[in-house]
């Protein structure tokens, strides 16, 4: 029964504006507040002033209608807004593929940093528009933004890959990009 | 052994030149000329006149050194240049997945279109930049250049789907794509 659960998607015609990361047809559209991010900054008390304070937008993800599924290649654009906690720059949750798969994010707007981590070494690419960050599988991934302007990025992704969120929380990222006189900098990862 | 045949592949920063179809750092380049394009366009005296002349270049594929590999989501950007042969709009060769996975096309200079055929039902996709083909699995597909210009596009496929021409050799792509006075019209399609 599972298979045919959701009928085969057709050819589909998929159109996005990089600069409001509105995608038509649309998918699901998910926010992620402050509140949302417990246990991610190292500056715990910062993050809870600004979880139960104004409990700002950090990140929004808009999927395209392809569904995350066996065999289908879904996307998704991420808009990571301006910001830090406690001089910790406002990124994602960051999460590893249950299934282990391959998977790009292409710059749309904004400068970011896609931060990999295997469990033993870790790789920061500067993102930038026109710019393919390539993730293999086995590397979690988050994504950060060093800018002052939103950083948006395409995510393409094989739909059987899945999301794991605790293995950032028990594993952590190896990194944290934390903000600097010149912009940012990587500091050597600490537990929350 | 086959496995490990080739070493796990490392992150990458892929910066492309929507301008050129130039990838950086770049894989393996694949050029298609008349000549390699043999029973595909429907005037097969114009094909083979074309052919045994000058015969022009058709299309180009850049790929990223992200390997087509189980796991792997490699990268690749075609070039279509402008032209006809007997009123047929240039167009790549087309393929099927003999692993069924999904794919997409992301315009990025020019017009064209995306041809998909699943041995019944046949869809066609105009493309442009910013617009997202896509395409399913068990779904052949081909890319023609409807208009005056180069018409780029990035792929992005998992690095398990192959890729078998000899199927749409077989079977067609259930239309073709003809210079009209208006552009472009799909006529039915007639072996060659």
């Amino acid at each position: 029964m599972t298979a045919f659960a959701t009928p085969p998607i057709s050819p589909l015609r998929i159109s996005f504006d990089p600069a409001t990361a509105t995608i038509e047809p649309t998918g699901p559209i998910l926010t992620r507040r402050m509140s949302d991010l417990e246990g991610l900054f190292a500056d715990q008390t910062e993050w809870r002033r600004s979880a139960s304070g104004d409990d700002p937008v950090v990140y929004t993800v808009t999927s395209s209608p392809v569904p995350e599924l066996d065999r289908e290649l879904p996307q998704s654009i991420t808009t990571i807004l301006p910001g830090d906690c406690g001089g910790e720059f406002h990124m994602t949750k960051g999460h590893q593929h249950p299934d282990p798969q391959g998977e790009i994010y292409l710059g749309l707007t904004g400068v970011g940093g896609l931060l990999l981590f295997d469990g033993e070494r870790t790789e920061w690419i500067d993102m930038a528009p026109g710019v393919i960050g390539y993730i293999p599988p086995h590397w979690a991934h988050r994504s950060v933004n060093v800018g002052d302007e939103p950083y948006r990025f395409l995510a393409v992704y094989p739909g059987r890959a899945g999301h794991d969120y605790q293995w950032v929380l028990d594993h952590g990222m190896g990194a944290r990009a934390l903000r600097s006189p010149n912009g940012y900098e990587l500091a050597p990862y600490e537990s929350a």
